[in-house]
């Protein structure tokens, strides 16, 4: 069988000073400063340095405070702020030269104008490395700070979601390429044959359009989508040219990558013009034990509270009514991210753990898989995953930062292009390039 | 008499590439490309070089379109298109070191957390250099592109806005300075303690806070307001910080000044707290004969419908219906921007303008003043309005870009620094200091 890919993905996903709720205290990583442009920059240019494809910044709309309904154990025991992930690519693209830039951005708490224009942007300024996590988003918190009483539920913030991507996409496509004319002598600076209003009424929009950005240069910047449940699953099918996953093990990533790749015909997409990069915590040392020493070192630096209120955050459910030194009880589906809650409870029951035992373990990484080991371990199971098609490549969730973004690209990278399994040198400069993905042509309605 | 302020305060109010409709034609500006970073690097460089105290990029939230119902116009003979300012902003403030960094955005079509949100994070990344340009947005295209089926009138939106600035605010002061901790032996990030609720409920917003962004350099990034109407006046008198205007005249621009500062002691806010900044085109020559030549050219460069397109976009009003060769006839209270309706319907009639000459003028300046002349009598003119109190310094609109920027760095700046009423330096590091600005203290709710 054998990937058909001659190359595999990589992405940075960068969270805080690193995804383990512990890692800001990891002795031997360097501080620096989340607040600052310098940190994202060295960070990006590790990246950069290791020939990713991406770096990606997650997001949520609101302090995780569903843990006891206040924000203490969060603001407390781990940085629980987010600087806005548009800004920050924004601000990093100007100081990098090929790395793609993925930011999130909630299709419940904005408006399809202002997406679809900020992205444009972007991929103007980057010059083709744009790159959009859609997202519904994920609990009360968030609503709390938009007006709303409570957050949508599932099936609506899918359905307004679909719209919401219909409407940026023709938004996108509402300049052709070659409008623009700027022609000094004639005063004639664009073609205005070649500019369309959207005109869109749909259940939760109304867009006149047109964009009032010029089409950019990737066309459309890249869709990320990290929808795991059923209708997730149809979403990202239809709409996503990446898709971030949650994968803990290699027969249930196998299964997403070929049902996924099986939902696209009805969306007659190519099978391969969606790459799969489940999320995977690289722990590594020189050797096996090495790792191991590390891993037990950061497991005993997160606080159970940091855990339980990042879980509660993504369950959509405070946690603090149930006594911590019991199982985890049999919950009702909450109201957040479903597929993260159906992992956890299978984790929690499989190993017999306490409710503050899964907090430390889901404060490790989030129910993402974590692979500590050597170099060459590491390679293993990246090999074996690519190989056996779970996925297109990998989203690195460095435990630490910079230092863990820099261990694996000083370490793992070369050992996965030695194997040919990864790209010594960018072929291509925009996002769409590195991803082996097509510039669409845009569709205009025809009236 | 004379200004209290020892400096006078150059804004560089930025706009494709001159604010002159006819500046992109103009056969001596170097050719940029408004869609690539290095020509607002270039731009930013040169204001910053000119020891400028901001740069500025307003905006619309559509195509103009009100001229003729349809696009044809703006499209063919100017750039009808913005890149999102906060956007450019972002990127461009990774690429400088000093100048402040101001962008627009609606209270109308945005959520306060959002705004609160994405400024802040700017004002981290630039280290204490950004500012918010609050405006409530002009006409029913803009409304259209946000789900609407038209803009608010004129008394709601400032209602909206007011409310707005509120909930910001206090968004803004929702981490005390001093909240992150971040001591790795203990364990603790921040102190709960010191991040506060805001709890907002209103008219037209609930916000519970807090922000997820820890407080800013500038504790708030500065606010800068345009609004002229009686309304906006007490609005920017209760709010602002900087103050963009059009003032045709010394006289008018005196009255402005004394009428702003006299409202501010009804919210307990000192006279000089605001900066008042009319804007200014300023075409400079070697001879004042040789500017006039500038002058008349730029204005052969206009297309009417360029001109007659911004205006009606303005105005919100469609101007096609009425002859083109006939003056501008009586016209009612239109809904878009009432003080610029006044001014040039103040014009038309004075000078007995057709609208087809109206528009040619209007697409010079849009109604700010002109300035042509030596770089001596530029500096004279700037004198007295700043000696005879008319402002607190000026928001230069280049004709053409970034030529015309340019010219007023080499040849104006060192005129005002001559006579004392310009820094030869920069004596702080953000545009607070700039501004002479205090940094506000936190209000926090005692509960």
């Amino acid at each position: 069988m054998g990937n058909i890919n001659s190359s595999m993905h990589l992405g940075a996903f960068l969270y805080a000073v690193g995804h383990h709720a512990g890692g800001w205290r990891y002795p031997d990583n360097e501080i620096c400063s989340l607040l600052d442009l310098e940190y994202y920059k060295k960070v990006a240019e590790i990246a950069e340095k290791g020939k990713f494809d991406l770096i990606f910044f997650a997001d949520r709309l609101a302090i995780p405070d569903r843990f006891g309904n206040n924000f203490n154990a969060s603001v407390r025991y781990f940085a629980s702020f987010r600087l806005d992930p548009v800004v920050l690519i924004t601000a990093i693209s100007a100081v990098t030269n090929r790395i793609g830039l993925a930011a999130t951005a909630s299709t419940t708490y904005n408006e399809p104008f202002a997406v679809a224009r900020a992205f444009a942007t972007i991929d103007h300024l980057s010059k083709g490395r744009a790159s959009w996590n859609v997202v519904t988003s994920t609990n009360d918190g968030e609503a709390m700070n938009f007006s709303r009483e409570a957050h949508l539920d599932h099936s609506t913030r899918y359905e307004r979601a679909q719209e919401f991507l219909e409407v940026v996409i023709r938004l996108w496509d509402s300049w052709e390429d070659d409008a623009l004319v700027i022609d000094r002598e004639t005063g004639v600076y664009a073609n205005p044959d070649k500019v369309h209003y959207v005109k869109h009424k749909g259940q939760f929009f109304q867009v006149r359009g047109p964009l009032n950005v010029p089409r950019s240069p990737q066309g459309r910047p890249v869709l990320i989508q990290a929808g795991s449940s059923d209708r997730g699953r149809d979403f990202a099918a239809r709409w996503a040219e990446v898709i971030f996953t949650a994968q803990p093990s290699l027969d249930a990533a196998r299964e997403f990558y070929k049902d996924i790749n099986g939902r696209m015909a009805k969306y007659n997409r190519e099978p391969g013009s969606v790459k799969i990069m489940p999320g995977v915590m690289p722990i590594v040392g020189e050797t096996e034990a090495e790792a191991k020493r590390k891993e037990a070192l950061l497991s005993d630096l997160v606080h159970p509270l940091a855990g339980l209120s990042l879980l509660s955050d993504s369950m959509n459910y405070d946690l603090s009514v149930h006594d911590l030194d019991q199982p985890l009880p049999e919950l009702a589906t909450a109201r957040g991210n479903q597929s993260r809650q159906k992992l956890v409870s299978k984790l929690a029951k499989e190993e017999g753990l306490t409710l503050a035992q899964l907090g430390k373990r889901f404060g490790a990484s989030r129910s993402h898989r974590i692979l500590t080991g050597t170099p060459a371990q590491i390679a293993d199971s990246f090999e074996e995953w690519f190989e056996k098609e779970a996925c297109d490549g990998f989203n690195i969730m460095p435990p630490y930062l910079p230092g863990g973004l820099n261990e694996f690209v000083e370490l793992v990278v070369p050992e996965l292009q030695k194997r040919g399994l990864f790209r010594h040198e960018y072929t291509g400069s925009t996002l769409r390039d590195h991803l082996g993905l097509q510039r669409p042509e845009p569709v205009i309605d025809p009236k």
